[in-house]
């Protein structure tokens, strides 16, 4: 039996996805052999990555400006590439800082560029985003990176970033990106580990202004280089098939569930409900201002944390997993990505009723 | 039907590993979740990482000096992390040039430290390996580069290599690890992309001594770093959790078999094959020297070149799947990976023996 998994990464998969891949495991469209034994080359695969990379432009109406990669490495390897691509040596660039990734983000570049922190919410334990009028850009700053959502303290901006159009606006979207409609033509570089929305781990998205591409100018390893894996239609070396491929049928799967705008109905509705049945109890709290909460990642801790192990080990009687915060954090935590269905955030709604009614 | 998969990489994998695979996918041991919606730090996870890693070792026989890395990019991310892990500014390196990937390594090489080009037999075409008295090591150099086996060339070095034992060997083990016994107190730092005797494309192993680690003493993308790695047990950030489980289900399969002793043995007698009935043949020439040709890369020409495109077409319907030559040297080209079975290269011996019949 499935459970019901709130993860916040490697996180839960469309059951519909997962039964597609079962099926044709061994035997892909009847050619004697499993997607992950073809042939990067091949025209069976080729197809495959292409028809993923068409129906992501789709989802979120990527213009012919953009390159779509499909890379390894995660949002780890990204901190990296983000600086040495956009960043000529000694540049400087500005971050926003709203929790635990951007603090990632922001030391990796530190070895690369010239960083200047525009704006963080640090010292308030990142409970909520800082205000547009403090940031305090730097005119000449090769790039603003933020991140619109942060998955351990679960705070997230609101849409739109207010800059100016000339900046080039690098966003860390890994646990956003197609949860709801983006205007990407707003950014020069948006970056996703699939982990959460997309697909299974070792897959990266980065979808890239072309005009950006080799733009520092910096001698890179080729592996790090967005124009290397842009000119090579992410092909330089052998990619991730088989997680492209599953990313394919989640992109597919989306598509049926009537795109982003549907995602974006039902991801508010979700999240909506589980914040109400926070706000109502007397036993659940989420430290986070109600204005800056993120719909995907929903922290709560349990007033009396003593009840902690408790919560924990009924939940997972009752099929309701990884509940449990991150270690940073502590607390709870329950993560509401798109595969997450309705069923899932209402079973765990009744459940923490269930659980303060027998303990209050 | 599963065809016979000849295919360089993405290679075939094991039928029983994909069939463990597909019966396990949705629900992992009644977890309620596919391996791939895990936690890469849950318990469930964290065993079939640690368990994989314990076979790994027993097969290799590695020992608690080297530090076994499960990491992302491929044999390409490798071309640059060797020398700006184990170099310094400015060092001088070895590599020894054997084929296309000796190549590329040795392009990437150059960006990072200065490389001397000890022996190569790009000269003949690369249809041997350098007699070891031609080979002209620097004293100083950090390390010595190898490609003990040439995908694309099918030319492989014969072990032991001898070299001086304080040399610091550094070997592409892409196509070769797992085929056969290997003694790994012999190198420094061995690496291999998943996608031929190990898993699916998107892993790559790295074996490599621990005293090596931080050695060059650079800042690096801590991506890039292998102590990064080595110090979070390849657990830094989110690793290719679903590709470490299928390695993992391969290593099984090979103890299964009886460890690399029974792969070598298996390997040998496919390659002893197919070289016999090529050499026997008027139609068919293999182009490399005897003594090193490769087990698992078996290149071969066709005298009369305008028979390639029915040959391929005709082995295609016999289910004999991708028996194309890499494009940047033609031909044909059967690879003959663990997961190979003996019964295609007697299908594909069969084939070929009548294709030549009708054909002269």
């Amino acid at each position: 039996m499935r459970a019901f998994n709130f993860c916040a990464g490697p996180a839960a998969l469309p059951e519909t996805v997962l039964k597609q891949a079962q099926a044709e495991l061994l035997d892909y469209k009847g050619g004697g052999a499993s997607v992950m034994e073809l042939s990067h080359r091949s025209s069976a695969f080729v197809e495959v990555a292409e028809e993923a990379e068409k129906d992501l432009r789709e989802l979120l109406g990527i213009s012919d400006q953009y390159a779509v990669l499909f890379l390894q490495g995660g949002a780890s390897m990204q901190f990296s590439m983000v600086p040495l691509n956009l960043a000529k040596e000694g540049a400087k660039v500005d971050y926003i800082c709203t929790g635990a990734w951007s603090q990632k983000a922001i030391k990796e570049a530190r070895k690369f560029a010239d960083v200047n922190v525009a704006a963080s919410t640090e010292q308030s334990g990142f409970s909520g985003v800082p205000a547009r009028s403090e940031w305090q850009l730097n005119e000449d700053s090769a790039y603003l990176h933020i991140t619109p959502n942060e998955t351990i303290h679960g705070v997230e901006f609101l849409d739109p970033i207010d800059v100016d159009p000339r900046t080039v606006l690098v966003a860390d979207l890994s646990s956003t990106l197609l949860s709801r409609p983006l205007d990407v033509d707003r950014y020069g570089l948006i970056y996703a580990g699939a982990q959460k929305n997309i697909g299974p781990a070792g897959l990266t998205l980065v979808i890239v202004r072309k005009d950006l591409l080799g733009r520092s100018e910096r001698t890179l390893p080729a592996m790090l280089d967005y124009a290397v894996h842009a000119k090579a239609d992410s092909m330089y070396n052998t990619p991730p098939t088989y997680s492209w491929y599953l990313a394919g049928l989640v992109f597919k799967w989306i598509k049926k569930q009537g795109g982003l705008k549907a995602m974006a109905e039902l991801n508010a509705r979700k999240a909506d409900k589980l914040y109400r049945a926070i706000d109502e109890s007397a036993l659940y709290r989420n430290p986070v201002e109600a204005s800056a909460r993120s719909w995907m990642n929903v922290p709560f801790i349990l007033e009396n944390t003593d009840l902690e192990a408790s919560f924990l080990t009924q939940a997972e009687e009752r099929g309701l997993l990884n509940l449990k915060g991150h270690r940073s954090v502590g607390g709870m935590r329950a993560s509401l990505y798109n595969a997450v269905p309705e069923e899932a955030v209402d079973a765990l709604i009744e459940f923490m009723r269930e659980f303060e009614q027998h303990n209050s």
